[in-house]
């Protein structure tokens, strides 16, 4: 791993960041990743990444959530379900764009083997595309690898880059994969940590900005070359929002929606042949399967979220461009190379601008 | 007014009415109407209805609410709104399409007149189309029949059939206009009130159903001859949902969309030009406005929520039944005749029937 | 294979069907099963259903499309892919709940093996659960019988009951599975055809009708016991209606919410367990992949789809009652039996009724 | 007025603007503006902005169409319409909160007054608030004034800042109003314009961002005090888009989302009570009313939508900022005074920038 963006110095936003500017600030939310990176017998760039809210016991203690679809040309399973009952009731997996159905049904699985489910779930998969990097056409990733991923997760420090699902991507035609970050948001009612965590494969270069400042187009395609070009501004990027606070459905919606916003800073403007689909939840409440009597929760008015949503459009900003200082210059498959954003010329474009 | 359907001897459905089989047996939901019947200087048959949740005070206490549009051949102001908050934040009013507006600005103004609101509100204000039996250009319709509505509006019975904003309404090429009912639904969690008001002015008189029993084929157009026929199957209807149990915006979503089978099982098929958008809301928990503490709710656990799906079917099946029933033939602008189901005919016709 | 509903003299509705009442009816789309039933190692009743418009090249000439959730109870996939581009782009399977992700890769692995897809897709499975009948935990389906039910997909009459996806399936309390029908619909741009195929795993027995008949209450559990009691209510029902006519998406959306209306005539109330998901396409426009010109397409306009409307409504009742009839008496997992619908006593309740 | 943004020498984005870098460059479509600055009796600073697509022919001419919510804190009437029947079928009007009732109620009149509609119509409605200069309770605006601005709209350059439905909005703590710009979109099928009109009225000055530039927090509140400061955030922006280009109903809702992207871009974060809603049209095709035969339509490939997506985010980008230099220094109502972006200030931030 490289840096991260503030070990740059270089900030984003307003908002205090948590303890380790990573999605896993939120109270027992884990995250695992199962990396899969070998040559032979074919090349594999890949992976899974695996986010566990409630230290994994989300299948039996759900969580309020929704989903929103910037650029519906993605896949990310269980969204009716999460538009139905409100509630995310699995953990959450993400990987390429070949293998939701080997991640899908392995998260099924899991679920029975260890107890959780006793019937069968619904749960959230979502790709994007490593095929420029990774042979998608080996379907590397085995149930193995996804109940990998979930036994690894943990708490602190979320490694980022070229890791699990975000092994092989590619982001502004910079070698993209997975980023994080969060925020401190306080409002009337208290003080509540939002986190992000992205799998960036999306976008132009020339559209890469860094808290406003045109990095992408300063960066001269002789010294750096790009990749995927001829794609250039396809791709994907899946969103995951978390936050401790008491929010509901209809305000977990509202958060989801404002990941647009994030990417927009950084330069995503939602191509054609790009998934960007986001998912926020809020552990806030319990929710356990098979009660009997009400659930007794708590809701914070709607004219608190005004912190909340500018947590998520940082988180995001930021996540993205974690997730682009993080990933390190990668050769795959087809002998093709994604070359990693050059630190040294970004800190040199940061302090020439505003 | 005529008969209800119960007084004919004829139930729908397995679940027990509350005490006035109406919306109003949710507490604190009133109902009131401004009926506008006169020939000169121009034909009125029109009017307006309101539903006031919270006994009105519902600009300050909100709701949780959602809409569902089966058929957006329609209008409902509010529903970006109702989305995005989740609530319902205003009184509610039903009229004729012409008149959106006049009664929009209305409420605007009655909110404001009376203290409820310091700014400008969005109100729920949906319609249907009278233009058969209401010389609709002369915009009959003024601010002070909505405050007359308002002011009029009452727990206990709601007249049906030919009032408020059902008064120049045709439902199933009969008589239609305004019909209400409700259910007493049990779950673990206790025993609550759904209810439901409809302004019933779609379908074709072949689709008409009473429990299943084709009465509308049954009734020759010899006998009782068709009203605005030539558009059978236009028309619109506007259906609201309201209980006291805790719900949340999610679930009132769930209960919104069961209206379509309670329409379905009528005969309603959801023509092209026909507005068929529903809401429902939830009183059973409080939601006070300038809140700084976050709200204490109370909500159901979905699968609690079957008995209230039944509810809602059975409820809006019989509301609109009850339009019917309750409807008294009525001659209006241009010499027209929309006659009356004949309950002579529809009690032979039941008994014939399974 | 039992009767159809026809074969019983019971017709539904007021438009003709189409040759062989089936979904084929709508020319160039082919139905292929594979059946799974068998008792050791492992007690299989299980299997998948494929739909492929345009005889299989639906993944490089695609189809305007849409889908409507009327309980996302469930799970289908692409659904946020059709939303977004507005058309259909891959084959259709239906399966058990588990293996939505084992058929999900088929998919993209055949569209990759016979050259239909460069890069990978997004396809659409659905499922409703069999566990009842299954033993679910033994994932029976493989990629072979996906492949296999693909290559035996044809034109023509479509096996219905206890066949592919629906073979273990439950419906009202008595055996379900795959039922189709079609209807013709004439509008003044001409006659076209409408069909649907239902995978119908839903319902409570009491709440069954057949052309408004309590069939379901008439059937005494003395008689003809209940199948998967316990949960009565339970299940999914997966809807997918093809038409040859010109329809655009939003209009295709249209017809897909319609489904909800012929899902009430039989009785079905979208339980909260029910994954009641629905999906429209219409092949009356080529929408040839990778092509530079703009397309040139036909469009029927709104106001002369009241005739789909009601072809979508009476064909998905018949096809939910042809899965009734069709469907045989059935023992499987842990010795349980589910017990078809009785054609005798059907007949006989039918004669009494209206 | 005061100056364009361009008049400045700043651009926005990489396309070309069309001749008059406005909403108008596409074809047929008018803007006309009835603008309401008087002292006594009652302070208005209020009015009412139209946009007629098709020389205003829009009413019997249809369009296809899309709406996206990115925050329903706000009104737009006609949303359920367009998204049912996929088009636009009315004018659109702009006016402020409380009187979206009365021009609703005007294009209603309109329309059969002018002989465009035989039955009512379902007109395109949206607000924002301006009461912090307007004495909104005065109810200002009437249905002459409606009439007025439909007559007056034109072709050709669009007055911007503080006149029709801007005259009295707030953006970004300046003075806001209405803003335009457009864009040449080419791919190949050919070249297309974009258009983007706002009535922007949202905003914190911290958030204020030119081309990347944070110029908002750049200028002092000393030197230009903040206008609506305790609010700040709050407000709402409408964005209409407009293009020439071939587009159905789900292409122009992908347009209608990319305004998220303009307005990220500016700085927007879509506060709680923000009502940012956006429409989009397409009058590449005609789809005449009261047509029998199937409409013959071109339909752009999907693939080919990435420059109208940039040319809607550049677009709303810029509409905004030419929103904000043209706006000139109100003083209103209770004499609050707003104050315009400072143009000297902005080309010195510029210059230094980036």
């Amino acid at each position: 791993m490289r840096k991260r963006l503030r070990d740059l110095g270089i900030t984003i936003g307003r908002l205090p960041p948590g303890k380790h500017n990573a999605i896993t600030d939120v109270p027992a939310v884990f995250v695992g990743h199962s990396t899969l990176i070998f040559d032979a017998p074919r090349v594999a760039r890949t992976g899974v990444t695996v986010i566990l809210p409630r230290e994994g016991a989300i299948w039996k203690d759900h969580a309020f959530a929704a989903t929103h679809s910037l650029n519906g040309s993605g896949e990310m399973t269980g969204v009716l379900w999460i538009a139905e009952s409100g509630m995310l009731t699995s953990p959450i997996a993400i990987t390429n764009t070949a293998q939701v159905g080997t991640v899908h049904e392995a998260l099924n699985n899991y679920g029975y083997d260890f107890g959780w489910t006793e019937v069968w779930d619904l749960p959230v998969v979502a790709e994007t595309w490593d095929g420029w990097l990774n042979d998608m056409a080996a379907f590397h990733v085995t149930k193995d690898h996804v109940y990998q991923a979930i036994e690894s997760a943990r708490s602190g420090p979320v490694a980022e880059g070229n890791v699990g699902g975000g092994t092989g991507m590619i982001c502004h035609e910079f070698k993209g994969g997975i980023g994080t970050a969060s925020r401190m948001v306080s409002c009337p009612s208290g003080t509540y940590t939002v986190g992000a965590l992205v799998q960036a494969n999306y976008g132009a270069r020339e559209d890469l900005r860094v808290d406003g400042v045109p990095v992408g187009r300063e960066i001269s395609i002789d010294k750096v070359p790009s990749s995927r070009a001829e794609s250039a501004g396809g791709g994907s990027i899946i969103v995951i929002i978390a936050t401790d606070a008491p929010l509901v459905h209809s305000q977990c919606k509202r958060l989801a929606q404002r990941a647009t916003i994030g990417l927009a800073r950084v330069g995503g403007i939602g191509h054609h042949g790009s998934g960007d689909i986001f998912l926020a939840f809020a552990t806030g409440n319990q929710l356990l399967n098979k009660t009997q009597a009400p659930y007794a929760l708590k809701m914070l008015p709607n004219d608190q979220l005004n912190g909340f949503f500018l947590g998520v459009v940082e988180a995001v900003e930021e996540a993205i461009l974690n997730a682009l200082t993080g990933a390190e210059t990668m050769t795959g498959f087809r002998g093709r190379t994604a070359y990693e954003l050059p630190l040294d010329e970004l800190e040199r474009i940061m302090k020439r601008g505003h």
